[in-house]
């Protein structure tokens, strides 16, 4: 059984696969429309996420499947209190493959451990989205027929932003990679992103959109919450030079791509959309596209055994309050050594690192 | 592109044809039950309607296709702050039409003017619901064998009731049509529908259903709510007055017709259920059909170009607190003469007339 | 037409059929993939309740069928003060099949009474739940080989459980049954339960689940709540002792079986589900292949004419408060004799004994 927890689950040579899969579908739709004919697709959301949800169904639609499933967690038997470990041995009673959406970090990994049948991460709180970074990893090949030796600005909020974190780790697989950094002093790209995926990297930060976008190949957007700030006056003071307009995407290379993981508000101005660099509403379609992908590899793959690689630490516990394995009945406590060196250990549901 | 926003889009020859193509429909539905395989309506519902839903649902259900989509603003992305504009084009990537309701007038509009996608109108706040007419139209059609030269009471709620306007436009291009219209004092049809589209019709207004009866050929009965009324008393006393009971039947002509938009609370009572002329279970029926017709017709006319008729009037704004411009992000403010003459203008979007 | 509101509506033949046919779906699932092809299941949950709802709809896709409906009652026209009757007529005409749940006793009788298609029990308050109670049969027979002469024990809290009431109920068809009742004092299965369903097995009561555990063929657990219990002290003083650890199953017979109607929260410990004694798991599937024996049945018989044997009983109501009567418009008062001699009568959507 394989599922996709993390995006870095997915080997180099399986991300090409699945890149070039996804391609194949766009060209020829029509060869895949009966690959999942009689399969189901169980979408688990725990929270909201029409967009992601909407994608997934979709997906399996155009795969000739059908789809079962909920849109809240008011809808499920989390209400109940089952244990998300339960869910999942239910659920495999009744679709062929899941997609969950949590909002403890951990829960779609907790899911794999005791299903039967597949397990998609489609969100699970701070942590991951790795169908986000396939959709955002297949608009910039098509954009740019390449994965390596490009520029990436990342502007916004850096600290918070889990696509901006998932996809920089997905790009570390890659040479020649260049991250400018663009975000205020508050919303810095934390420290362990950098120490984790940027070794092989070269990187700049600045506070500045203005500054950097003359030199970018790609310009992935995200938003800038207010409730993000301590201070109101400097979120006021801020926000508006993190604002995409037509007059700042002026001074950008005409062939730089906008890329946006949506939805947004108002931190790319309507006027660009019309602009041939703005590929956010392309970047929905890829999504579809790399998810369509992406089920049918995990559906040829289930016959296979999952054998997570975890220890027990004896008498250690995720201290991590988002965890799922915080409130999940009689979850096992599993961690993986990342640093055999250093003896560093994370959960293997969070990737929280515990303290010996 | 097609949408299909107000009765009024459709051309009279339009309308007969999707009279036809229901009617076709309803007796041979096996050379339609593949007609939309492959094809995917985005039912996309910022509040709840279930019979609504529901009917577009098993609509294109029996057509062949699927349905991705959700029932409440809850589990939607506009929770987030999203745009209609946007969640249009997002839904593009996704489905092949959609049926969309929502609170604010001008929502459907406003998402047919982004999407790639014909955009059908679910119903938006007090403003229009065009699918709910094509059932009405469709069971006097089948019921009277024409849509002219008949006697039509409307009884109820006639102030406040979107589809007795609704009906009442789309019957103003037929002859002969005459109107009784019975409704208490603070209820009675506004004015401007009267100026609008009632000019070619002979018309006579009561407040009492006992008295009218006797006349008509239709019977439209709507529900009276409570909160219509300042006065409680002056409630209480009426109430009764409009409620369809077995004994106010028996004065009606034994070709009588009763429709009502469903759902009803009490203004109808079940004994009526049983009698011949009562038509509003075959009136749901029916509009399931006509969005049947409806579905097909869009979607074979999907590859056109829309040219909305409308002008920029530099300056002016909608000032109706309900339309969708009034939140929506960077909309257009886009307004349309509807008299030369005078100099009138309608907001396109929930046609409020605008001040100049 | 025939619908499913009891599971004594079923006779013992039926009953077998229905399990053979769920053995035989089991064993050959291609041959019924496309048996609803075209036909549509509403799922009207006006509760939430995700593990049955996802059941039936995986049912009716696994027999090629499609899905509608809803999954609470906040996304349903009940909000605007719609009947069940209303519903079941307008539902009718969207779809071939209905399954509902209803916090209301009686509500998915109340819609059989009006609905043109049959309509299945998926739970009303707490009153009946027959599809469990498939899932248990199917469940205990394939298990062991057969339905009588088995000593069944059910434990927690048996006042309240409706499924153990149906259980008992469908069980008291079969002969050389033993029933071992272990419950705490304050959750003792109620006099009227063993009076109609009990005459015919031997029954024997406990407040130990230790001192049964070793005698039995099926041991079937509940959830004791907290909420039911008076005492808090009293609770916290029982509860454990209501808990299926490995220990405590260390006791039972290697072939007994543990059933559990799902989902459990903490009354039987995760240890326990590697035991191969646990088949509350296997439960699950089986419900999901006796709903789909179900829905066959049922559409098959659909041409039929229903015939509730019921009579008015001039003056006399429902008393129960929680019956659907109490609340919907104008719905017939009707009872049903249950014991000519003592001239018994019982409310025919309810069951509640009438007073006269």
């Amino acid at each position: 059984m394989r599922s996709l927890i993390d995006i870095l689950d997915l080997s180099t040579v399986e991300l090409d696969q699945l890149l070039s899969t996804a391609c194949d579908i766009m060209e020829h739709p029509d060869q895949y429309a009966e690959k999942c004919k009689g399969k189901k697709l169980a979408t688990l959301f725990f929270e909201p996420s029409t967009r992601t949800r909407l994608s997934f169904e979709a997906a399996m639609l155009e795969l000739g499947g059908s789809v079962i499933g909920f849109s809240d967690a008011d809808c499920s038997s989390a209400s109940k209190g089952e244990s998300i470990a339960d869910t999942a041995k239910v659920i495999s009673c009744y679709a062929d493959i899941i997609a969950m959406r949590h909002p403890q970090e951990g829960a779609p990994f907790a899911a794999s451990l005791s299903a039967s049948i597949p397990v998609i991460n489609a969100g699970d709180g701070g942590h991951c989205h790795p169908t986000q970074t396939l959709a955002d990893l297949l608009t910039i090949y098509r954009e740019k027929g390449k994965l390596d030796h490009l520029t990436i600005g990342f502007c916004g909020d850096l600290k918070y932003g889990r696509t901006v974190h998932s996809l920089i780790a997905a790009l570390s697989r890659y040479r020649g990679i260049r991250v400018v950094l663009i975000s205020p002093e508050e919303l810095r790209l934390p420290g362990y992103v950098k120490h984790e995926y940027m070794s092989n990297m070269s990187c700049v930060e600045t506070t500045s959109l203005d500054d950097a976008i003359g030199e970018l190949d790609i310009l992935y957007m995200t938003r800038i919450q207010r409730e993000r700030f301590d201070d109101i006056e400097e979120y006021e003071r801020l926000k508006d030079s993190y604002i995409l307009t037509a007059d700042k995407l002026a001074r950008a290379p005409q062939t730089m791509c906008v890329l946006h993981p949506l939805p947004r508000v108002n931190e790319i101005s309507v006027q660009v959309d019309e602009d041939s660099r703005a590929c956010y509403f392309k970047q929905v379609l890829n999504g579809k596209y790399m998810r369509m992908a992406l089920i049918l590899k995990l559906l040829s793959e289930a016959d296979g055994k999952k054998e997570p690689v975890a220890t027990d630490l004896e008498g250690f516990v995720c201290e991590n309050p988002r965890c799922i394995t915080a409130t999940e009945q009689e979850a096992r406590q599993l961690f993986r050594c990342v640093n055999q060196e250093k003896q560093i250990y994370r959960c293997v549901y969070c990737e929280a690192q515990i303290k010996r």
